[in-house]
């Protein structure tokens, strides 16, 4: 497999020489840096995050920070989720679309103080786009990327390294909300976030200059626990049904499409970017949705690196956006993006490197 | 060094199994596609280029394509470079700036008819930001990303390349400037460009699904020059001054710093994104500016993964923002963005990993 390593135009996150050390064996891009995306053992990792407690290096989770008179005004321009329940020290999870109501970014939106957001963003250039569609419309806001950097530690026993290395009262800290916090003079915010479904917090570093010290802190208090270094991984956020915005969306991806109805709010203002546009896609009818499919195969393969064509009745429906073998399932797993006409129970057959698999749709989440 | 291979945020070329075939041993992502970045003999490749002709699959180089009867206005706001004088099949180097005057990327600019343009773009997310910016400004533009992918053919020898390929008229093509052309059923547009100062031209593959073929085709026609793999390469490119978007500039840099200059036209209307931040820059005074670098070493080093700090009289006052042994330099040589009051001729001090490097100053192209 050939090699990558860090560039001018690639960045290395505050963690990455302590990923080396551990014994990061690849790597993926994610705005603009490098990605620990494997240790070399994939089931244990695997096993680590659905029993034990993993750390992962999610620097490439880039802060987009607005700062500022209008920066509220701004925040809610970007989303189509309505905002104006979030508390200070509130997260929420949110759909930013452009104006034509393509799905754009997933960010969870950090409200720090009625002046400051974060917007912690997943892969694309949003520090771009919020500067763009702040200066059209003159809004007297700074746009910036602070040096911030989460640490995740996921898993059952996330919540017990998090409190032994905080205090007991950080068991109490509610979903997406977050809190400032210190450890050996570093200074964190800690949120209740991460990206899986086995629970735990993301240590947001706030000086990178920290960043080896905190990591080693992490791991030294999560010793009881048996914790050690993986990522973001790709089996179990299948299996618990995640969303990967820009690998399971395209450039016509829309909410509706991929499960996030909920957290859009169609009576947003319309200076809400894209929300008109979603309004008139609502009333239309969507085409396509997004479910899970089980390949009717019976031995682990490898990992979907592509999007793969769909077909019924010998033609193409949709794509196959994501897979990964899932020995609790039993079988190869993943996500279609599919027309709507085609739902859970139905048989398609799925075309992947010249040969044809059938699989049985099903509703989402797997487990 | 960690591996890197697709996945599905992250796209193969056109060419991509052709330059598996080949021997590519590493990538970088670029505009979130792999691009090949060695092929295992980098002073080889370099030799090639020099001397001989060179294949490089730059398909990362993604075409935005603005089209409709806002397309022209949309070009111009987009770019702080005078288009009005652009002809049809001619295509001009353009600086592109956010709204403070900060470069945000360096495309060419193809005229392929009144209402349709190609922006083919270096590092970052242009699709995006010229959605958001039509959009705003409620002009009457499609903002797409064409099915195009360019292979770039450079060196001595590859006018004789191209004309075996499509005919000796092809040699009178001017610098910049493009036709179409055909070749076994393939579609082409074939412009005199190219990411080195060795001469050649680019190839824009307009169907994906050719991209072997072609590859095939230019490699055949290559033979009697012995053309072999290779990619933009980073000891030519900084001989020959070429700026690289992203890997020489930071999120504060702006054109004057990096010598583009020329490329300015500061009586541009307001209208233009970045003309009036950039007006005032101009009347206040450049604070930074690009010089080259000779470090004082003189055995070959690897090549620079990071900026460095540069000192004079114990004080940062720049960074070396790229770096590589050249033979015909006889040291390191590599572009430094330092404070405008250092001039060529100038000693400072690099610190690179530890170790404190001398270096003199000097104007670029180095040759």
């Amino acid at each position: 497999m050939p090699e990558i390593g860090p560039n001018t135009r690639l960045r290395t996150s505050p963690f990455y020489t302590k990923t080396l050390e551990a014994g990061v064996t690849a790597f993926s891009p994610y705005n603009r840096m490098l990605m620990p995306v494997s240790y070399g053992d994939p089931v244990a990792e695997y096993e680590q995050l659905m029993h034990g407690v993993s750390m992962w290096d999610v620097g490439v989770e880039r802060q987009v920070q607005l700062h500022g008179p209008d920066a509220a005004k701004l925040a809610q321009v970007l989303c189509v989720r309505d905002l104006s329940r979030c508390k200070i020290r509130q997260g929420m999870y949110v759909p930013m679309c452009d104006h034509d109501g393509v799905l754009i970014n997933d960010p969870i939106v950090l409200k720090l103080a009625d002046d400051l957001y974060w917007f912690s963003i997943a892969d694309n250039n949003i520090l771009l786009w919020a500067r763009c569609v702040a200066a059209e419309r003159g809004f007297n806001v700074e746009v910036t990327e602070p040096d911030v950097s989460p640490l995740a530690i996921q898993g059952p026993h996330a919540e017990d390294v998090v409190a032994s290395m905080f205090g007991e009262q950080i068991r109490h800290l509610k979903y997406f909300w977050f809190d400032d916090a210190e450890i050996d003079g570093i200074r964190l915010k800690i949120a209740r976030s991460g990206y899986s479904k086995q629970g735990g917090f993301e240590l947001y570093l706030m000086d990178s200059k920290h960043g080896s010290k905190l990591w080693d802190l992490v791991r030294e208090a999560g010793k009881p626990w048996h914790i050690s270094a993986g990522y973001p991984n790709p089996i179990e956020r299948i299996e618990s049904g995640l969303l990967s915005y820009g690998g399971d969306t395209d450039n016509h991806t829309n909410p509706f499409e991929v499960r996030l109805d909920k957290y859009v709010d169609l009576k947003l203002d319309n200076q809400v970017i894209g929300i008109s546009a979603l309004r008139a896609i609502a009333e239309k009818g969507v085409k396509r949705h997004q479910l899970g499919i089980k390949l009717h195969d019976s031995e682990p393969g490898p990992g979907h690196a592509l999007w793969y064509d769909v077909y019924h009745n010998e033609q193409k429906v949709g794509d196959m956006t994501n897979g990964a073998w899932s020995a609790k399932a039993g079988c190869t797993i993943g996500f279609v993006l599919i027309d709507r006409q085609h739902t859970a129970g139905d048989q398609v057959v799925v075309h992947k490197e010249n040969k044809e698999i059938a699989g049985t749709l099903q509703t989402l989440p797997f487990f």
